[in-house]
């Protein structure tokens, strides 16, 4: 059964929207804007000729732009949908009017509003925010309406910013179908260290390691991947300029949990190496309860395998 | 559309199969042997008497029982479905007569051999056997036939064991389903520690991280898991006895894997710190030609996100 989104609403949350960055996380969120009328017009904005033709040919928006100046000016909401390392030239050519409403869907926080507030003019309000969704393809191509459905999304507005602005933004993020929490930006840079960016290293680290073994081909990798490597290949897919970035502009919260993961390893390779095997079974045991919360609270699938394979009943 | 396995075979290749361990693996084969008709008779054999009321219950064999030197007696065929830990104790109780044939679907093959060589009786035939498929779950409820379907099966006969016996288990594995590769045992370990066993030490290591964290609640990694963690629990979430006993037996290889892991972990690490956005980007840009190479050789499915999710077409 589909997932659906509600219908449109009668009376449209922005009038002008600018989307910059029309990949599987701003195309998603133009689909859906469009899906629910979440705004009077949508202005897609993207460097790349070839992503605004798809816009286009897909009719994601009403008007399509390379021009970062142009395509916010008149906006009175923007949604920042690129690698972070491209924010603060992105805000530093923004035209915004006063009444506007920024956001964006970076994975880090901190760097996120250190990088816009400057650039943003007085009356405007800034309410950075991370919807905790996505697949591993790229792309305007890949996106897709209920991107969003029943999946967290993080605002982490500045101390001081305006309340209706706020509520502006969670309204949007509710009619796209998400649960919204409010965080402090240094809380949610180190939740997500723990709960994607740490994971996201680990899962290209070890594709990498196992592409680099002389003594198993990758011909073997690929046939017994199923043993577990597939699973991390999964995620090792992801958009490599993106990830690149998340790590430059999360450092320290990623060292710091990137140092825990490997004191914890370092103590199970011990246990390996002494043949503790109680060490073993008790880690080993208690890692069962997370994934029942984390099936129970809807953000997984409970079928075995992610569903990849179906009983023919015999 | 479901998969199915082909119809019942005219001549069974076994009389009588012996089954040892009921649990997913064990439980999935007794089905595809019922389903295929790959044995005259099949007896259950497990230790625990509630896995056995189950294998009643469900009609997963002829007979059902726990005494291995009686179901394994006057059996042509006997698998071990069992962790690697208990085949030496299994093996010595075992009743064989000239002409069995004993294999099994051990995770780590030098130490199966090991274990199992000494208590074979002459005449008796040892094939090993690895079918490297499963899912997360456990027991004789979670077994289905087509599980071992479009599977590696890798078979590491010891040398110079009986041709006629060789083939009677690919023909086995190729009737469930699987293709079926012949390899060296310490080869199988070493290709087998970096396609399984250090992905799910390194899985159930980062949950275990995870939920030991005093700054970030496990709330906050449950309902923020989306971004990548979750993808970790679900191996994490495999038998903690079996797993237990893949690395106490292969320890050579899981450590030898795992320090190559650390090493280029450590340099990812340096990357972040002292900010090379171009080692970050060169190492994340080329690890999705490995995925490519799985999708397409049918080892995993193309589906985003492992199909969790499905578009409503807006």
């Amino acid at each position: 059964m589909p997932e659906r989104l509600g219908p449109p609403l009668e009376e449209p949350l922005f009038a002008r929207l600018a989307i910059i960055g029309l990949g599987l996380i701003g195309s998603s969120i133009a689909r859906g804007v469009k899906a629910r009328r979440l705004a009077g017009a949508v202005v897609a904005v993207d460097r790349d000729e070839a992503v605004l033709d798809r816009v286009r040919a897909l009719g994601l928006a009403d008007e399509a732009t390379a021009d970062v100046a142009a395509g916010t000016a008149g906006a009175d909401g923007v949604v920042l949908c690129i690698p972070l390392g491209a924010y603060g030239d992105v805000a530093r050519r923004m035209t915004l009017a006063p009444g506007a409403v920024v956001s964006d869907v970076g994975s880090v926080k901190g760097s996120a509003i250190a990088q816009m507030q400057p650039h943003l003019p007085p009356g405007t309000a800034l309410v950075p925010a991370h919807p905790v969704a996505g697949t591993e393809h790229s792309g305007p191509d890949a996106g897709f309406a209920t991107l969003f459905h029943n999946r967290w999304c993080i605002l982490t507005p500045p101390d001081g910013t305006d309340a209706a602005a706020i509520a502006r933004i969670r309204a949007f993020w509710e009619a796209l179908g998400s649960n919204v929490e409010i965080m402090d930006a240094g809380h949610h840079d180190l939740v997500l260290a723990i709960t994607s960016h740490v994971p996201h290293l680990i899962a290209f680290n070890i594709v990498a390691t196992a592409e680099d073994l002389e003594t198993v081909t990758q011909s073997e990798v690929i046939k017994f991947s199923a043993g577990g490597f597939r699973d991390f290949t999964r995620i090792a897919a992801s958009d490599p300029t993106m990830w690149r970035d998340v790590f430059l502009h999360n450092k320290d919260a990623v060292l710091e949990m990137l140092g825990r993961f490997n004191e914890d390893l370092a103590a199970l390779a011990r246990a390996i190496r002494w043949s503790d095997g109680e060490a073993l079974f008790n880690l080993f045991a208690r890692t069962r309860d997370i994934r029942r919360g984390i099936i129970s609270s809807g953000q997984e699938t409970p079928e075995p395998d992610f569903g990849r394979r179906r009983d023919d009943g015999a």
